[in-house]
Order: structure tokens, then C-alpha cells, then sequence
């Protein structure tokens, strides 16, 4: 299948090109490089630097024979979508093209607005891109599990059955984000639905939980063709920057009283997730809503496993809670849903001892460019 | 109080700050002509052309002695609005301020695009300018009760109490829109809910219906401070629209089976909601949504109100049936709840005999102004 990937230089983009191209996937990877250049202006950047788009897709072509075409452009630019969808025609699409950070989506009134506009604007274009030259393609939308919020009642996959004054109706499933980069996601499964009705666009809308590792089938052995390994406060995800500050003798960093609790999931299964959705479409027309992860962790838990990790490695890792910066409930009742992916035939990679461990040791072999200022930043909202 | 008025220039802006600074608030309007470009191009200006906003405020000194201070610019610009907010400090925000139009949102890529970047980028400007100049400030934001579309179980104002799985928790009423333009105002709302919710704003979010009229207390007897009377497919609302065409002796333009059900209410009568939103305002920090219409109508219906008030003036007035244009359900359940807004003092005008012959008698004056080829376009979706 041609698949058109958006926002293929991410953590995320470039490992799920490697593995769609080893699955005999026609793939093209577009980025505009805003997260690199966002991470400078941060002094955020990520434990090493991977190679440009173009070095990697190089790479990668003499390391498995795959190819993968790159286009370099702003999606927000309709001339250039325009020209790389006449040009491409996917046939599916896999949009992962937005500011990836709640933090940074919080810390300005600057940093509001770019990451406003440019999740808002990329996915509209994205929209009207599809339209205009492939209609009856399939995108695959990368969502949040943060959309919902931490409801006081269970979490569906992305609809809910309504009873209300003897009266029934099925309707998006209620949401409530915690910060501005979740509520765009939340705006994006607005407009991705009315669109669906509207012009009978085909979208599986991924509800995906923070993702944590490295390494995958594609770039084990390699570690240029790794992605992004952020560690800091803005960029970085909760248990990749636990992981980076128990190597570097940093007190993990627990907000508040750590009872937070998400669902998370390994980048592997994430590369999973959206081969299965490429490879079984969601119904023509419709809009199909997954809740993307695995397993459910607490920030308290995930600290214990650090440290336990630590333990087992000689590592000598100290747990210490901050007060909270952020607005969000620290107990609360969590019960999301997660069966459609697995239906699919998703095999879940759990976070195990041993998965763990390898995450430290591959991130032991960097300790020396760890900066500790990266760390903890106290962006508040 | 002191009231910005976002919009000033529109079809309810204008009236709003005769009518307000009557009631002895401290009004200044903002607007940047938007709405009068995009009928331009449109080739769909209004009935007459009001005279713009620094002579209908000169005006307005003259025949009321009241001052309203008058700033054109684009709300999407920040440092305009930065300023905006810094000159003015205002107590009260009525934003108006958006491409209003659903067949307009819905005509192609271009005018798509010009709606959701306006729509969405100036209700982000005004959430950061209130934070950064009046954070305690009280804003009054038109929505439509179209954001909620047409479900199967009764209407509520703004929120729902949710039982599923023998867990119970409050939420924003489900969404589903029947235009880009409905939708800008979901995405709103959800974005204000959000901001609410982490910085405390104070938020009045008015589910309006469509409006009818052109006579309020301020201009009657002041035909040049009337404000526009669209009756254009693409700008005009429903009911003005028929009672344009019935005096232009234009078949009366109803798409499919006409039993599209909204709830309307007179041009007073918004002014009443507003002026009753200002003077009791939301608790601090708290959105309050209210479902702003006084009365429910089919699309039939009203044409036979027209068509009868036209017999009543000697007009033969015609009811034709059109394929539909829109993607829309022609007849279904509709049933909204409208107290709020009661409970606060709204004295409703309803659509009465003597009401819709009133308007029928001022259009007829300028009948000779109106333009056939305006009335339809044809915009489909």
C-alpha cells in the first residue's frame, strides 16, 4: 500500500516508516523539522541528535534495501500538501504532524500559539489535502488518550450510548484534556468527524497513551536509525525521562502525590497498532476510534519500577515528589477501554523486567551527554 | 460597566452597542470589516449598505448622546488586540467576532479556510488577551445552538449528567454540527471549556438560534443606523431571507421536505440575552452556557407565516420546494431546553402577526433594491 507518513522525523515517524517499508508498504515520510527546531530553541534537545531525514532514509536503504522517499515541507502551507498529495496519492495517510508537547503547548503565550496553529492547521489542510486528491484514502489520525480527561466514569473507545429522559443516541465520548497540545487533539476529533459525516472521509482516530523505548525489529544494532530520546520536562515522556534521570543520579521527579494514572504502551506496539490499522481500514466513511496502549501505570509505579531497574543494574535511584506544576487531579478513578486494536490482533510487548533493563542499559551508554539543566524546568499551568 | 464588543460592526454587533450603551454601560466596538469583504466577493451584500462604524457611532452621538468608541482591526493580529485590551480594560467582552455564515464555510477550500482560521485564531487571541490584561473579566461568547445538531434525546443547556456502568459524571453536552462554520463554534467552546477549567476564566457561552429582525428600541425611526439585512443564500438567515423573497415575489425557497426544526428568536430579543448575560454575569471561573431562542419553528412553518403575512399585505407569495443543498435531516426529533435565560428576566418578542408584517412593511421599502440573482447560489454539500 502507498502510505504517506506526517511528521516522519518524530520519535514516533520514523520508526513506523522503517517498519511499514519492511512490511512491504510503498512509504513517504514529510516533516518540516518544527519539533528539532523547537527542542533548540527549548534547550530541550533529545539524549542524542538522529541523523536528518535524508541520512536516515539513506541509512536505512543500505541497511535493508528498503526505500523511503522524504519530502521536506510545511503542511500548514497549502501549496506544498497540495503538491505532495498530487504527487504521492496514499492510500493511506498517517498523520503524526503536530507539537507533540503539553508542557510547551503551556509554558507562553508564544508557545500557545504555534502549537495552536500548527496541529489545528496541519490537520485541516490534511483534510482538505485527502479530499482534493485521494477521497476514498484511509488516515490514520494520531489522537490521545488524554482527550478524555480522567472521567469519573469508564472510558469507551472514542463513542458513548446516551440514555437520557427515556431517549437514546450514540455520540463522540465526552472530553476534558489537561492541556492545550491534548485539547487540539480534541478539536482535531471534532473536525475529523464532522468531516466524516459531511464528506464520508474514512479516519481511524488513535487514542494512544504515552509511549516509552527505543528501540524496535527495524534499528536494533542501529543505534543512528533510533529516534528522539527525550529526557527533559517540555519534550520528554514520563517514563523515557525517569529512565535518563535514574542513569544520571537524578531524584525521579513525581508530581504531587504520583496517583496520576495512564495507560502506556511500547513504541514496538505502537508500530503495531498502526500497521494493523493500515492493513485492516476502518469501514469507508466511517470514523473508528482505538484506545491505543497496554497496560495502566501510576507515576508511582512507574517511579518503583525505575527504581527496581536501577537496583538490578548497580544504579542507586532516588524517588522524590515535587509539588504538582500542573492542574490535574492526582487520585482519580481510571478505567479506559482498550479492546478493538487487540481484536485486530495487537500482541502486547508488556513492560517487563527485562524490557526495562534494556531501556537503562541502552541509555547508560549515552550518561556522559546527559545535561542535568535539561531536567527539570517547572513550566507551570 | 465597561463592555468590549467584538464584532461591532455585525448584524447583532451594532445594534448591541446602541443597546447597551442606552442602558448606561461604557461601550466600545472593534471590528475589521470582514463581514462586508466576504459579501462583497460574495457578490452578496446586504439589503442596504449601513454606513460604516465611525458614522453610525457619530451618528448614534447625535441621536442618543451616547458615546461609542469605535477601533477597526483583526482580532487575528495580536498586536492589535493586545493593545485593544491594554487601552480598554474592559469589565465585559461580547465576542461576535466570526465569519458567521455556513454556506459560506462550506463553498470550497478558500472560504473554508478563511472561516476556521478567523473563527478559531480570534477566540484564541481573546482567551490569551483576557489572561494577560483582564483575567477576572466576564466574556460573553456567542456559540449556536447549532453546535448541538439535531440529537435524539433532549437538548440541555450546555452540560449532561451522564450515567454509564453505574457511574455517574457531569460533561459538555455531545456535538455534531451540521456546517464548518457550527463547527468553528464546537471548537470554541470546547477551547474556552478548557481555559476555564486551568485558568479559572469567567465565561457566558449563548447557544443562540437563528435571528430575525431589523427594528430594536435604539433604531427605530433611524433606518441609517438599521443594521445589515442579508437575504442572500449565502449571508442571510432563514426567516429574512423568505421575507425578502416574498416581497421580491420570489418563490419561497424551502430545501426538501422542510421539516428542518430550529429555535428563533427577534433581533430584540438577543439584545435582551446579552444586555441580562452582562448585568448578572457567570460566577468567577465557572462557563455558563444558556440556549438562547424563544420560540421553535420548521422551515415550513415559517414559509407559511411569511406567505400568510403576505396575503394580509396583498402579496401573492409563493412556497417551492428545492432539492436540498445541505446535508441535513428534514425531519427529526428537536426538542431544547431554554430557561436560563427566562430565569434571568428574558421577556420574550415572539413571532406574532403584527411582528412579522412590521418586518414584511420595512423590507417592502426597499423593495426596488433587492437583486433576484442574489437570493440563490446553490452551495452544496
Amino acid at each position: 500500500m502507498r502510505v504517506l507518513i506526517l511528521g516522519g522525523d518524530g520519535y514516533l515517524g520514523w520508526p513506523t516508516a522503517m517498519n511499514l517499508s519492511v512490511h512491504g508498504h510503498e512509504v513517504a515520510v514529510c516533516d518540516n523539522y518544527l519539533r528539532r527546531r523547537l527542542c533548540r530553541e527549548q534547550d530541550s534537545e533529545a539524549l542524542f541528535e538522529p541523523p536528518n531525514l535524508h541520512q536516515r532514509a539513506r541509512r536505512w536503504a543500505e541497511v535493508s534495501g528498503h526505500e523511503v522517499a522524504v519530502r521536506i515541507g510545511d503542511l500548514c502551507d497549502w501549496a506544498f500538501i497540495d503538491a505532495l498529495f498530487a504527487e504521492f496519492q496514499p492510500e493511506a495517510v498517517v498523520h503524526y504532524a503536530e507539537q507533540p508537547s503539553a508542557p510547551y503547548s503551556m509554558k507562553d503565550r508564544h508557545t500557545a500559539t504555534v502549537t495552536f496553529q500548527n496541529n489545528l492547521m496541519a490537520t485541516f489542510n490534511v483534510i482538505q489535502a485527502m479530499k482534493a486528491h485521494v477521497p476514498d484514502a484511509h488516515l490514520v489520525k494520531l489522537g490521545t488518550m488524554g482527550e478524555y480527561g480522567t472521567p469519573n466514569i469508564d472510558i469507551e473507545e472514542g463513542f458513548l450510548e446516551i440514555e437520557h429522559k427515556g431517549r437514546t443516541g450514540k455520540f463522540l465520548f465526552p472530553r476534558a484534556a489537561g492541556s492545550l497540545y491534548h485539547t487540539t487533539k480534541v478539536l482535531d476529533t471534532d473536525l475529523l468527524w464532522f468531516y466524516v459525516r459531511m464528506w464520508g472521509l474514512t479516519v481511524t482516530d488513535l487514542m494512544q497513551g504515552p509511549v516509552y523505548g527505543l528501540e524496535t525489529d527495524e534499528n536494533e544494532g542501529h543505534p543512528d536509525l533510533y529516534p528522539f530520546l527525550n529526557y527533559d520536562e517540555i519534550f520528554g515522556t514520563v517514563l523515557n525521562r525517569f529512565v535518563v534521570q535514574a542513569v544520571a543520579g537524578y531524584p525521579l521527579t513525581v508530581y504531587g502525590k504520583g496517583g496520576q494514572t495512564r495507560g502506556y504502551l511500547n513504541i514496538r506496539d505502537t508500530l503495531q497498532c498502526i500497521r494493523l490499522a493500515i492493513e485492516s481500514p476502518a469501514p469507508k466513511g466511517e470514523l473508528r476510534i482505538f484506545n491505543q496502549f497496554t497496560e495502566t501505570f501510576s507515576v508511582n509505579q512507574l517511579a518503583e519500577i525505575v527504581r527496581a531497574s536501577g537496583e538490578r543494574l548497580g544504579l542507586d535511584v532516588e524517588v522524590k515528589s515535587l509539588p504538582n506544576p500542573r492542574k490535574e487531579m492526582e487520585e482519580h478513578y481510571y478505567n479506559p477501554t482498550h479492546t478493538g486494536l487487540m481484536e485486530l490482533g495487537l500482541e502486547p510487548n508488556l513492560l517487563t523486567d527485562a524490557v526495562i533493563d534494556r531501556l537503562m542499559r541502552a541509555v547508560m551508554e549515552h550518561r556522559d551527554a546527559i545535561d542535568h539543566d535539561r531536567i527539570f524546568r517547572g513550566v507551570k499551568w
